[in-house]
């Protein structure tokens, strides 16, 4: 197929133009310089690239994984080849200040040419924006010297970096991890100790990686709040930003996982000679707070990467059940007419179409909560303040709800292909390899789930619930006003109240002091909040859908099928929240029961 | 892990003896010669040749995929050793007759022992499993001559099989397959055509390998009427028995596959220079219903297989849940307290519980059917007249629905070990890869369930449904005797009106005509019917449990185990039966209604 069509550039920008009107965005001053036409442009430019330069070697990455030649690790040419133009295009400083040399867009447009770049590719995608995660953090809370020693260098594409949080014995729990810092008496620290599922730990794309480590100084508090972070480079560097020495990190592995194999993923230790400088970003014990600052970007980040892999393979599957010729319809066995497509037969259709629900969902889920992002430059504090709250409550759901159901459309995907679908000659086997690291990664999708009952559903008295729920309550009356519709409406409206109901039991519970038993069904809590929220997305995709067709925009097809979409995902998928809901507010315990020795 | 734990015996013999009673067997004629003892002999020799020969190689053939070396394929050699020990331990010839060199063991008893091959090593296990299908059908149908020459070597493990149905431009589509048969004056035809996904068509294990052959003799009816079964050896055979020339078969290519690397899967051309032999099998333009003769066997073996993957699956990540310290409870907060073991957490706690659901009670489904083709030898016409019209109803369900539900579990595995479970170091990753086959091939899961309400469910009037039922009701009936499964019991009896109401639906939907909208949602009825048998199963498994528990059993937390899954079952699985049988009975349509343009 052409490869243009496998980026559906029509619903992004129906999405960020026609539902979520991001243009608003150019009111603000940090976007004043913006318009609806540099958006595009940079879209345009992000797609030319992640087509021209990320999605011909996704492949040969994959079948070519990287491997250490005399200690030093080796990639395929392609990935450096393409990581350059996506620099050299300015989108390692995509959301940096003008003033740094950036392009200094909204996060919600930074994050839609990223997700071109995630569908192309996504291993090669990884090594310039964890470098860009690494640069966002310091501009945060470095020093104007570190700044310019490290963060600038990354800001033009000279240097890499990572983010070293998981160690060998504690992958998800921050609480017990064990590099330690010892002061210097240059006021730097020396850092000792080992970091696992470090991606980009080390290649020579760059001429420097800077490593950002989370690491104990001696004598600090134990769990979470004896944390501190550590800028840890690959080469020291000299005052005037000229390379020094090798720093004493070492290459101890590298991972060889199922997918994203063309991403290099390095077990690291740190000190082995006993002389590994690092430096403190900030002050001591923040490390843990410093690095979820940027976790509900990086979150919104692994959702729409998730995301991304379901569109393509939503795309590929849509035009190879085009083509592809196979059987007849069941009242029509004669073997003398011709094959019929395989978007003729009903259950390719219906795999088609609920595809086309998670990703273009998920996608609006995605961008929405980006937005939320943006939002922190509004004038007035009311909205910034709600802004916050709404994203700190759909931040997991964007993480797990899409990864999960991402994974899920990559599923549908192979099985449209049939027997091709599960050969390395088709993509989509791909997809959901390079895919299934997503529920796992930057916080597995359990404990999101415990982050979203345990702390963000019912936060400030449910403040947040409350705004999401007075924004869906909104779209239904904007709904109930078009006919075609109003009947979503009405059961949007009972799913929101059964998400009211069962908070209340969750929070009636917890005031009980049964804290475990409350959040043992929070993956089903989840579930429930996350098909409403992507039920509300569709709706008012099929708010704008509908108006247009009732003004007679000649795209009518176009809009037919968001309105189809929604029909389906309130027939077939939002119903499965009463479930959910009965799960969570009654904290049925056949799980929480089962006793080890019973398995 | 101690690897005699990947395989839970201890589940195998519950089912087997104390839930089925297969022994009961042993009054037929057929297995007059076997006991207990003797089944439970086969099993425990299949379960150390499978632990011993099949698991040690299962990854490394995973990573040293066959390939072709001077037009011959290669392969690791412990694949060939494996085999030769399964072979020679008489399970080549495991169902043949004992007059035969056979062992005569029931059907239900040689997929118990296949299944453990099955956990063990996928791949491995399709080269001596497809030669006995292939064997198998040959006793059927072939001439004494054709037994001879072509079956009696297979059973003695010298010869291979395959079966070539698919074509590349007809993979599910039998009626539109090409290959030619033209009838020479010495009673062979000369066979023409290419064949597609042909598993083990082409290696060095054996003397010569047997490949069962779909063809149309010229001037044959068009479509399925029009399907002959040829016999076309690898190399020809004299009538001595002794090994003649080469056939004119040859291996155009190799698929590479997703998983299942250990198992060569060909493009294999016949008659390429104009001299292929092919042995027509029975009468011509019968070849359909002679595959699909075997077909129940076969698609039982597939969701067996399937199950198995997600057995052992299930058995890494308990093992791994157990010993793996991570985190700490919501409440429980203080880092100096030690982590807990994963299986502490209750989400982590849901996924193994929801894991042994599905794999457990897969497994009592797929041996509930497999006992089904053993009731063939029942002296009483009843007793096989009713169990070949269940194994018909059950066939789609155990292939579908447990090559699904084991996907669900084997990602569920994956989830568990976290970022370990996306490494090959660990081989969960590889259990899904090799399992994601199982959907797709012999017949895809939306033919099976096309097959299930279009064909199985409304034949004969429903007769099979309604023996379904009929039995369905003996177990509540037996189970609402006991006080702590009455709930459950009435709960299953509401699914089985379900059933009733929503298949009358269709009939009626189907009486008016409306063939393709009243089939458009055959998945979700597989979905609902699929789910209930499996919670039939469980409420037999729960009875037997709480028998013994009454009893005073000594082995109480086994059985406490099989009754906490059964709630586990009904509380968070049955009820998904509402929405699929609302979606069904309303002919819901968003999907059949959808047009290609609005995608």
């Amino acid at each position: 197929m052409e490869s243009r069509q496998l980026i559906d550039r029509r619903h992004l920008d129906f999405v960020l133009d026609e539902v979520l009107g991001v243009d608003d965005l150019c009111r603000y001053a940090r976007f004043a310089e913006h318009s609806r036409e540099t958006f595009g442009a940079a879209l345009s430019l992000a797609q030319q690239i992640a087509l021209d330069k990320f999605l011909p070697h996704n492949r040969k990455s994959d079948l070519n994984e990287p491997h250490m030649v005399d200690g030093k690790v080796v990639l395929i040419a392609e990935i450096g080849e393409a990581v350059a133009a996506f620099c050299e295009a300015g989108f390692s400083a995509v959301l940096a200040d003008a003033g740094r040399g950036g392009m200094q867009l909204p996060f919600v447009v930074a994050a839609a040419a990223d997700g071109m770049f995630c569908s192309a590719n996504a291993a090669t995608i990884a090594y310039p924006t964890l470098a860009r995660a690494a640069a966002n953090l310091l501009e945060v809370y470095a020093s104007e010297e570190q700044k310019r020693l490290y963060m600038q260098p990354i800001l033009e594409g000279r240097y890499f970096g990572t983010m070293c949080l998981s160690e060998p014995q504690a992958g998800s729990s921050l609480a017990d991890l064990k590099t330690t810092a010892s002061p210097r008496d240059d006021g730097s620290y020396a850092i000792s100790g080992a970091k696992m599922w470090i991606s980009a730990g080390d290649h020579e794309l760059g001429e420097n990686i800077v490593h950002l480590v989370l690491a104990r100084i001696e004598g600090a508090p134990a769990g979470v709040r004896g944390i501190s972070l550590f800028i840890v480079p690959r080469w020291r560097v000299n005052a005037d930003g000229s390379r020094g020495a090798r720093n004493d990190v070492t290459l101890a592995g590298l991972n060889h996982k199922m997918g994203q194999r063309g991403s290099v993923n390095t077990f690291l230790k740190f000190g082995e000679s006993g002389d590994c400088a690092g430096y403190l970003v900030g002050t001591a014990h923040q490390g843990l707070a410093q690095m979820f600052h940027m976790m509900n970007e990086e979150r919104i980040g692994v959702g729409l990467s998730a995301i991304q892999q379901a569109a393509i393979g939503y795309q590929y599957s849509l035009d190879y059940a085009r083509e592809r010729r196979q059987g007849r319809h069941p009242d029509q066995k004669d073997p003398s007419t011709p094959a019929l497509a395989l978007i003729e037969h009903a259950d390719v259709r219906r795999m088609l179409l609920q595809q086309k629900c998670y990703v273009e969902g998920g996608q609006m889920l995605a961008y929405d909560a980006a937005l939320l992002v943006d939002r922190q430059h509004d004038p007035d504090d009311s909205v910034r303040r709600d802004s916050a709250a709404l994203l700190e409550l759909l931040t997991p759901i964007v993480k797990a709800w899409l990864s999960d159901y991402a994974l899920r459309a990559n599923d549908l995907a192979i099985q449209i292909f049939g027997g091709y679908g599960y050969t390395r000659d088709y993509p989509v086997e791909q997809c959901y390899r390079d895919n299934r690291i997503n529920p796992i990664h930057e916080g597995t999708n359990g404990i999101q789930a415990l982050d979203l009952l345990g702390r963000k559903a019912l936060m400030h008295d449910g403040a947040a619930l409350k705004i999401l729920a007075a924004r869906i309550a909104a779209s239904c009356a904007e709904a109930a006003a078009i006919a075609e519709l109003a009947p979503l409406s009405r059961q949007l409206g009972q799913a929101l109240v059964l998400v009211r109901d069962t908070t209340q039991a969750v929070a009636a519970r917890l005031g009980q002091g049964e804290v475990r038993l409350a959040l043992a069904n929070a993956g089903h809590y989840l579930h429930l909040l996350g098909h409403v929220v992507v039920a509300w997305g569709w709706l008012r995709m099929a708010v704008t859908a509908q108006r247009a067709l009732a003004a007679g925009n000649a795209d009518s097809a176009f809009y037919q099928g968001k309105v189809q979409a929604c029909r389906h995902f309130f027939a077939a998928e939002l119903p499965q929240v009463e479930l959910a809901a009965k799960l969570v507010a009654s904290a049925e315990a056949s799980a929480y029961d089962m006793r080890d020795s019973w398995f």
